[in-house]
């Protein structure tokens, strides 16, 4: 069941997977008897951690009630469950893909929280492998908290994987949209669902990169309407700097756009998105560390599809309305 | 939590979805105070139930112990069950996907099974729609058993279409085998795990429908080596009936080949696969009832992908080794 329980908080995780950047991707699950009264997971880097939006949920469904407060702005929810009666979750396992950071950040300590809180058990999937960063799981057991770490413990390290590449250099994320028989460039995308989340993924990555073909032929806009963000700063990746400025990427606001072939920047710690087809498909292969493949219900005539030899690995699938996306590497 | 376990069942069938025929997909989960103790499913016609398999495991589990007789043997797993001390599984709840079977068939009848052993609680998802075979549930609330009908019915709904549908006439599955990028025909599966469910599932179905280009150009064998098991009898889809006898398919012994274009054969109550590309896929769309393709992790630069216009939607994806098998209409 502990497996079970971890693999819940484990998919809730992968759903938020890049968006939290550069936060790491994690998920909570509180458990009051045989009941799951949770499931939660972190959603945007600055806004209240996993384990404080599962406390937040738990409360509401124990107490019938519901809080009249920006859940998402980690300060406010501390402070209403610091001062929630004492033993308010004794009944309450929580179980975290990741364990609870002791350092105060962005955000207050999720260690000293729950150290409060004194939850019946605390089941933690992984370590937090950052140097600095634990210490969260002894401060509980010092505090007479009864903690099981290492539960789902791989499924959980593949999870933060983007977040210890963009600890040291750029993660490279190759994004393609295709029909279930592999055809690309249709505007393809059967779910809002998906559409938006492309958006949300545009707008956290520090760069989008694409190009120079692509951006000649299809002319994009390649902005965040749907999610209703800022537009990412672009890189077209071309050896020719020339391009006809009424193409509608240029015609954002606050936004970047440079042309360039040197790819020196991908050192640097950053999260960089790559959108394209073939061509960019072959050209960057050696960078690429992830694929999100958006696969669409539909099997179609057009005649684009995408060659390249290349042995992949699936890493997560999931629905995203109709569609579902698939992560491999 | 309810909805989480019986997910859980759910899932386990999917992994068994097609290979129970004639009998349907069922999936069933045993629940000891706050832990999963049981997870099984139906897996072939004429042996024991999903629900009988459960109440095995969840025996080997809270005994410690390991039957030694052939758990797949109905009328032997029945007849221990009915022989544990009275009240053994009294603090169990038991998941089902489908109301048990109160009509003895092939093996005894669950029902009675489950109102002899007094579990806590019998939670099932959808009633049996067959009529003549409900009951179970009345039987189980009239013997005073706490029964809960209708959790996660839908999901449950879906999984049971087939079974539904072979009821009538021929249940369809076009069974495709493709690259990440849609290429087909190269031999691709990555995992052993993959051919072997072909194979498995070639020998339950009653015919395995072929086009006769497929069989001049491929010269395939279309048997079970993988799963053991006897080769399925073909029909080759052809208007032109000379075929050389030399090609590997002809040589397998008790196995009959016919070669026809009349597809009447539909109208039967049974259970159909076709395996082919393209043309097998335009000419039998109208005949297709599900999808069942095996999507291998790599790109390919093969140039032989399928073209045709359909929407479809994903009913369930599931893990097979690296690959993954997605269940579609």
């Amino acid at each position: 069941m502990r497996e079970h329980i971890m693999q819940l908080a484990i998919n809730k995780a992968w759903q938020y997977q890049g968006l939290t950047y550069p936060n790491p991707a994690v998920g909570a699950v509180i458990i009051y008897q045989d009941r799951v009264i949770a499931l939660q997971a972190h959603q945007k880097a600055g806004t209240s951690h996993a384990e404080v939006l599962a406390l937040i949920e738990a409360f509401e469904t124990l107490s019938a009630q519901t809080i009249d407060f920006d859940r998402f702005d980690a300060h406010k929810a501390h402070h209403f469950l610091q001062n929630l009666p004492k033993g308010f979750f004794a009944e309450c396992s929580i179980y975290i893909t990741l364990e609870p950071c002791s350092h105060v950040g962005k955000t207050p300590s999720c260690a000293s929280l729950l150290e409060l809180l004194q939850l019946k058990k605390v089941v933690i999937a992984l370590k937090d492998p950052i140097d600095g960063h634990s210490g969260g799981i002894q401060r509980l057991q010092k505090a007479g908290v009864e903690v099981e770490v290492g539960v789902m413990q791989k499924e959980a390290q593949e999870l933060l994987e983007p977040f210890l590449i963009w600890q040291k250099r750029a993660f490279v994320l190759f994004k393609l949209a295709q029909t279930t028989n592999g055809r690309i460039g249709g505007g393809y995308l059967s779910s809002q669902e998906s559409l938006t989340h492309v958006h949300q993924m545009r707008e956290v990555c520090d760069r989008l990169v694409i190009g120079g073909a692509t951006v000649r032929h299809d002319r994009p806009t390649l902005d965040c309407r749907f999610s209703k963000g800022k537009a990412p700063n672009i890189l077209i990746y071309s050896q020719q700097k020339s391009f006809d400025q009424e193409i509608p990427l240029f015609q954002i606001q606050n936004r970047e756009v440079e042309v360039s072939s040197n790819l020196d920047f991908l050192e640097k710690p950053s999260f960089i998105i790559i959108e394209g087809g073939e061509g960019m498909l072959n050209t960057m292969q050696t960078k690429i560390d992830w694929y999100l493949t958006y696969q669409t219900p539909k099997l179609s005539t057009n005649p684009l599809g995408y060659s390249i030899n290349r042995e992949l690995s699936f890493l997560h699938v999931n629905n995203k309305g109709v569609d579902m996306m698939i992560w491999s590497k």
